[in-house]
């Protein structure tokens, strides 16, 4: 054990036992909470109000290095389920990841054998969140998330407690570090999706295989989690529109920096009077925005609440010390004997979710499309929008750039006015089977936040 | 009592007994937290556990129009200190407002008799935080001050619970919104400082005195609580180098504009080997700094934590609904049995405040002032500066603005590299003591962030 939490442990501010503390996987964020309790040990007892002890731990291999840490002086368990059980454990700490599996089982023991469970899994509670919310309100424990969303910010806690009585009308953010440093280094750089991308992976700040984190994924599990603390609904992963940021080409990027705009990955949820509508999708928002400024592998988790109106926190969303800064805030709580339900109502008043289907959704549309140089065809594409009914904002038509070849096409690129997305995809797909442009046109949502 | 508290109590969310308000001071913030119970009681008493029920209320007059709330359906006391020992109250709501007076008499009152404390008031917590934490302490109660720093958005819980453990380095914000919707329009606008503060004045947004905002002592007031909260130390306003944005002129913004700055009122408490610098000054802050989109009566508050890094929160820094929302989550908090040391640390280890002398304070400079428009006159400022060695990072001088005079100047802007404080006060009283510049040389400081 550490020396600074000896120390502490024998100082006026002990009040009560040390709190226990059995961690399950020891990987990045592993090694950085045991950084933290080891630097910080005195600090965070002053602040817990008691001491907080590391007294087992368990990993897939008990051999791998641990950032200098000798793990050795911890029981070890090959197997998180016993550790959860184990009679040396107060507060279980998930660090393992994944929405089944070990991470599952572990935590389900943990909850079942009385234990609180601190966990920095968005996968897990996205698509358990509210049978784990029961089973933790059952025995009485804490789950506490708060490193699960957007690494060090503490929009969990913000949610769940300091807006009691609030209501939310709507969440949003920036909640995958890899795309937004993506999209940033596309825009600063003017260099392509899949350069950008290599370099991301050689760096460490994207996965050998990116697609939870481009894909969307990764973005929709906190996103489930954003909406069950805003609207105290059940968690529902399987209702999220996503759509990741591979198709996102350094010419949108350019096209929307002339119109204003930036691009950035937003995760949205909103309660509409259809239900409620979770959303991933690469976004042009205003460049004066205070969500457009939040740049490289920032995040950012934005609200609007009917008292305290609206709210945004940034900071790091990722990373081994901001992440152990949430899960260490986790355990003070609850070494505090602080309790507090887990999506922030008792779990039995977790509504049912209703989906708003995406297609009602409602917003402005950046469209991008490569038109035949041929007359009629911007004749054509206003015809098709106007018979729509959809009201262009801005339209800009670039000189050809392939006068060469047999069919030349232009750049031509609109954004619209708020309008329904249903009417958005008709009108697509009706360009799309004339022969006014080369492939189909490509559009993308905007927000004018 | 309104009806949807009454049906709150009734539900099987209810767990124990109502926790029971007594809320002195009934202007706009007290009338705001009465819509907020009256409106989200239900919500409210999901999220807290429990119902909350106001049992009693103090103001100065009985008569007042209360926002339509029916105020006789509760206990009436004239005296707030008497309603703070009412058996009939076990939480206090304090928002009366005044460092001494009536609020600090009720308040120390409240906490002697074991009631829960909740407060709105930075000069109170500013002047008195150390002894009314112990106090607090030592009667085993509550005092929670979310809506005192920063109206609605949750710093005060951010950091004595989000952030244990960390340790904190910096904490800086802007904490003035009347400041900061001033210094906007005048940008924006182009318009004088005496013009936007009247229109202020008019439109609400500046009080009728607007001393204690546009002198900066509301940001210092809030700035003593961030520092105790950071450092763990006594609070200490006395301490606080404080200069308002009275004397910032349209041409100062526009200056700073073209440079890539804008001008905001930031309080900021940083720890220096030295000891803790305590300061709040209009500064100059990168156009593309995120604290420099932050525009209107819109605050942010940002921090560096050891582990955490940075986080910067953004929201309305006033008004009704927004500080209400503050107030609420406080109060739900204690519904819920939630106890937290006041500064985040027990209050027996405050430690002495150790101040680090403003002459002592390292940071980049703004200079302008109205050279003559003779021979020697750019030689001498720069061989002024030269000699204290304070390293120039861009200067500009315009056309004489003046030419028929018999003395005509030309406005010279200057900026400096990171120096000392000692160093350019020494070199501006040189400058302003020989006869090159009309009037005395003004400098604003300079933060990178």
């Amino acid at each position: 054990m550490p020396d600074s939490v000896n120390e502490a442990e024998s100082s006026e501010a002990f009040k009560t036992g040390p709190l226990k503390l059995g961690i399950a996987g020891l990987g990045t964020v592993g090694v950085g909470v045991l950084d933290m309790l080891t630097k910080n040990g005195d600090l965070l007892t002053r602040q817990a109000g008691r001491a907080i002890e590391v007294t087992a731990v368990s990993a897939r291999s008990r051999k791998s290095d641990r950032g200098g840490h000798d793990v050795s002086v911890y029981e070890w368990f090959d197997d998180p389920v016993e550790m959860a059980k184990s009679d040396n454990v107060d507060t279980f700490v998930e660090l393992i990841g994944g929405e089944d599996g070990p991470a599952k089982a572990a935590v389900e023991a943990a909850l079942k054998a009385g234990k609180h469970v601190v966990t920095a899994n968005k996968a897990l509670l996205a698509h358990h969140g509210a049978s784990l919310a029961k089973l933790a309100e059952e025995n009485n424990v804490c789950l506490n998330f708060e490193a699960a969303v957007a690494g060090g910010i503490p929009i969990v806690k913000t949610m769940r407690e300091s807006l009691a009585g609030n209501g939310i009308k709507k969440v949003f953010g920036i909640v995958n570090g890899t795309c937004n440093y993506i999209l940033t280094k596309m825009e600063n750089e003017g260099r392509d999706f899949r350069d950008v991308l290599e370099e991301a992976q050689e760096l460490g700040y994207a996965e050998a295989d990116p697609s939870f984190d481009i894909g969307g994924i990764d973005a929709a599990h906190k996103v489930a989690c954003l909406t069950s603390l805003a609207f105290g609904t059940q968690t529902n992963f399987d209702s999220i529109f996503i759509e990741g940021i591979e198709h996102i080409t350094l010419d949108d990027i350019k096209n929307a920096s002339t119109l204003g705009y930036k691009i950035k990955l937003l995760g949205v949820s909103v309660e509409t009077p259809d239900g409620i509508e979770q959303r991933v999708h690469p976004t042009l928002v205003p460049k004066n925005s205070p969500i457009a400024s939040v740049d490289g592998v920032f995040n950012a988790v934005g609200l609007t609440g009917v008292f305290v109106d609206e709210l945004l926190l940034t900071g790091r969303g990722a990373g081994a010390h901001p992440t152990a800064s949430s899960v260490v805030g986790d355990i003070a709580d609850i070494a505090r004997g602080k309790h507090v339900p887990v999506f922030g109502i008792p779990a039995s008043h977790l509504k049912e979710y209703k989906r708003a289907p995406m297609r009602a959704h409602e917003g402005g549309y950046y469209v991008a499309m490569d038109l035949y140089d041929k007359p009629g065809s911007v004749a054509f594409i206003a015809k098709a929008f106007c018979e729509a009914g959809i009201s262009i904002e801005s339209i800009e038509q670039k000189a050809p750039v392939n006068k060469g070849v047999e069919k030349p096409t232009a750049p031509f690129i609109l954004t619209t006015h708020d309008t329904m997305e249903n009417s958005m995809r008709a009108v697509l797909k009706e360009i799309a089977n004339a022969d006014y442009c080369a492939g189909d046109p490509r559009m993308i949502r905007m927000e004018r936040y």
